[in-house]
């Protein structure tokens, strides 16, 4: 029916999250609809992003600049290291803007499941930028709170004690805005457990 | 925190259909990790829709081809015309197999809400295919069955009976696998009313 560059569009727009078969011929439709606002546009973005955008050697993270502009922001802590799973955990926490240290993207967790061992992650480069001379006092673990993920943060706090800086992780608790009756157990026993003099 | 261009990319891919904000980021991210698998066929994909797809100055497809597949197609009945308010509309009763007529894209609805009048939709080229010497004998009006689609059905029927052809419209009535139960007052007066012998 359409012909085959728009068939092969709406393939490739149907394998992003979020969009399936049907979304991905609306958003063909639309583009075709908009060329010079919306086609055009993001052609060149995409463009753009594969020329320009690459991983930080320092920590992981996604920028047009390498070192990233997180790493090379000065009014930066580089007293303080959070480890992130991913690149979108890492925005996740910016997006926040509560943190002025510096990240480390892990890349993943550990699974036994799915054969990843530490070889898989970079827990070599982790274990680097704590070593010696480095001005890191404080590794915040910021894997997800799921069972691979606190495995994970197990793994790298046996590995980063010996380093001589101190290891931390977030606080468990009721999320801000939560209701307790739509918690589960585990989140309420660890905020119980972790409760505060007010 | 991302750079620039991701930020950018992220922006345009938040204005397609079906994708908000945080699915954009998403998605952004995903096409990063997939720079070969994706990334990079998507932008090519863009620019390749963006170059070579046209409207078709026929009908009203898109296409990469000017008249497009379907009008170029000898096998079809010239002799059927079903009018479509959209491209996507046409491309849902191509999915479906059961017509093998030619097709004529309105753009849209008359509205008197929002300023459509006829001017603003297709129906010169309509009533030009339906003229005379052309070997159209009926026309099938496929606009929704939205009380702007009947409106612009009623409309159309008006200026085309006087060329001499027979104008249908697609029956009203329970879709297939659909239940009694879960249907308006409106489908299901009109699915009594057109009721069939067995």
């Amino acid at each position: 029916m359409a012909g085959a560059e728009i068939e092969r569009l709406i393939q490739l727009l149907a394998r992003l999250p979020g969009l399936g078969p049907r979304s991905a011929r609306r958003a063909a439709l639309h583009l075709l609809n908009k060329r010079d606002a919306l086609l055009q546009p993001l052609a060149l973005a995409l463009r753009d992003v594969a020329d320009k955008v690459q991983t930080c050697a320092r920590c992981g993270n996604l920028d047009s600049h390498n070192p990233c502009a997180i790493c090379s922001d000065t009014r930066r802590d580089d007293a303080l290291l959070c480890v992130v799973e991913s690149v979108a955990d890492l925005w996740a926490l910016e997006r926040s803007g509560v943190f002025r240290g510096r990240y480390h993207v892990l890349g993943g967790t550990l699974s036994a499941l799915d054969g990843r061992g530490p070889a898989d992650l970079n827990v070599d480069g982790l274990l680097a930028r704590v070593g010696d001379g480095s001005r890191v006092r404080e590794v915040i673990i910021a894997t997800n709170a799921t069972v691979e993920g606190q495995t994970t943060a197990h793994y790298l706090t046996d590995r980063l004690l010996p380093a001589g800086v101190s290891v931390t992780r977030l606080a468990h608790g009721v999320p801000v805005g939560g209701e307790l009756d739509y918690l589960d157990d585990g989140t309420l026993g660890a905020a119980l457990k972790a409760r505060r003099p007010f």
